[in-house]
């Protein structure tokens, strides 16, 4: 392969995103400069933030069309110019959506775990890792709690309702459509999943969780968030991880109109954060996760495309709710 | 006086409270059984509070039609069944807009600090206290941490405006015309204030705050909340107090849009607290505000409307903004 294969961020959506949003190219391999670094991408993670990157700035600058797409991603190096890194590592970053980039090693992250690739781009990454920090440093759960999770069969919302069954607690989760629902009640272990598709969700969630909700881990927003807000108990915790509901839409929905009345009577606490907040103790954690998924406590479910021309129809399923779990791209 | 005079609430408003919210009534002076005091209201406390009760259970139950209007007191111990507390003893309780109540000692607090009747009923009780624990505790600002507080010449904010500026903040209020804005800036040492009738709240708010918002005291939610999630810094926490914009309306308006978008992004916290939460260091807190008020270093203003008669006006002017400091009705 003697060339660059990239996906470029063509266009805003308005609304969905769709295959225009996306442009093929194909460029020169890149030359690493002193310092540097020439990474082969393995593989390319799809996460419903790549959505949110283009609607302006988040914890990271908004994504400008004629950019490579951006996303998380797991490579080789090929040739190193910096120290610290040599040819044959596995290293992770956010080169995004193309088979080669060289950038400088101070932006990679060496990955030395035994594992394979399709664990270690997400629930050995930045999936699981926030799940594990979101669920237990913010969100806090005491064995015997009740806790609610939204995109449950997602790729962090999988990870948060196991991990928190390892923590003792009853897990409700919510997801789109009976099949997923099943999916997590038999083979993940949940004790409740709500299908929001089907409607009467409150009524549904209530009945799932008759002590109420004592920690709920949003990825969503939108109605999942207004029912937990109604069924939290009191000084209940929210962890705020992601809205989801709100990335792929023309408009966005009205707010949550539980706060902060709700938030106030029932003195609840609602915090956001972003896993690399807890990065200082990642190698703990990722030991941790390691050890559950080698051990079967925790099933860690993968969705690989293969072929770097597949990303931009992986990353338009992903909001249209047809994945289980992780999905990524396997790109070489 | 052979008569107990009492106001009930009459019929749930559609809206705006109203004169008709309420009805004047004449009962006979209760007589207390084994256990019970007979107390004698000596001032009533406004509260933004007593139009939230209207409108469904909160941390209390609903205020139901045909009920005597429920609020804060503060009596005299005219007869005592019940030990622990004499006649002549100074107490606390919740027994509403009516000369006299008789009720069980256990839903009373004794008052033994020496302070003018005035203090007593906010600035030293409820509304101080709530003032103190909700910045102190919850929102736990730094010297040099910039501080927004809404509904600021209120009760509550204009007490939580001056024990910010006493922790080495900067602090800035939002309030409702010019008057009250030069008040606060002028007399209380707010360093800016913000008229929100004035319109173009955000680019003032932001002017007013160049490093950004790091507590956001919330008492009014709506556009001050709005406002202030867009201006809050990385880990800025917000002190969810009250929803007074909500209160004293047909309709709800919308929840806010920022939520939980930006409290993701931003890794703010929500946190909602009810001031009896921390009643068991309320002697502290109390004895610190009565040094702070005596020593000069806080201003205490409170607002007395004269006679039982006049409650209902007194909470009807609470909600057109026409208060300043903390409103009470001197009963006796």
């Amino acid at each position: 392969m003697s060339k660059n294969r990239q996906w470029l961020y063509a266009r805003k959506p308005a609304g969905k995103i769709a295959k225009d949003t996306f442009q093929w190219n194909e460029a020169a391999i890149p030359e690493p400069r002193e310092g540097e670094v020439l990474v082969k991408t393995r593989m390319l993670s799809l996460d419903p933030a790549n959505r949110a990157w283009m609607m302006g700035k988040t914890y990271r600058d908004a994504l400008e069309p004629g950019q490579v797409m951006s996303g998380f991603t797991l490579g080789e190096v090929v040739e190193s110019r910096a120290g610290g890194v040599a040819s044959g590592d596995l290293v992770e970053g956010d080169w995004g959506w193309q088979d080669y980039a060289a950038l400088p090693a101070h932006r990679l992250v060496k990955r030395t775990t035994k594992a394979p690739l399709e664990l270690l781009i997400g629930p050995l990454s930045v999936t699981g890792l926030t799940a594990y920090f979101g669920l237990l440093e913010v969100g806090r759960p005491k064995p015997g709690d009740t806790v609610m999770v939204s995109a449950a069969a997602g790729a962090v919302g999988s990870m948060v309702g196991q991990i928190a069954k390892l923590s003792g607690c009853r897990v409700i989760g919510t997801a789109g459509g009976q099949d997923k629902c099943d999916w997590l009640v038999r083979d993940l272990g949940f004790d409740a999943a709500i299908d929001y598709k089907a409607g009467g969700v409150l009524r549904a969630v209530a009945a799932a969780a008759p002590q109420g909700i004592d920690v709920y881990f949003d990825n969503t927003g939108g109605v999942a968030l207004d029912v937990a807000l109604m069924l939290m108990n009191l000084r209940g915790r929210i962890v705020c991880c992601g809205n989801v509901s709100q990335y792929d839409v023309d408009k966005p929905g009205p707010g949550p109109m539980a706060v902060p009345g709700l938030v106030v009577v029932k003195r609840l606490r609602m915090e956001g954060f972003i896993v690399t907040d807890f990065y200082d103790r990642r190698a703990e954690a990722e030991a941790r996760l390691a050890r559950w998924i080698a051990d079967g406590r925790i099933k860690a479910e993968v969705d690989i495309f293969d072929g770097l021309e597949r990303a931009p129809e992986a990353l338009i399923g992903l909001f249209e709710g047809n994945n289980r779990g992780k999905r990524a791209v396997r790109v070489s």
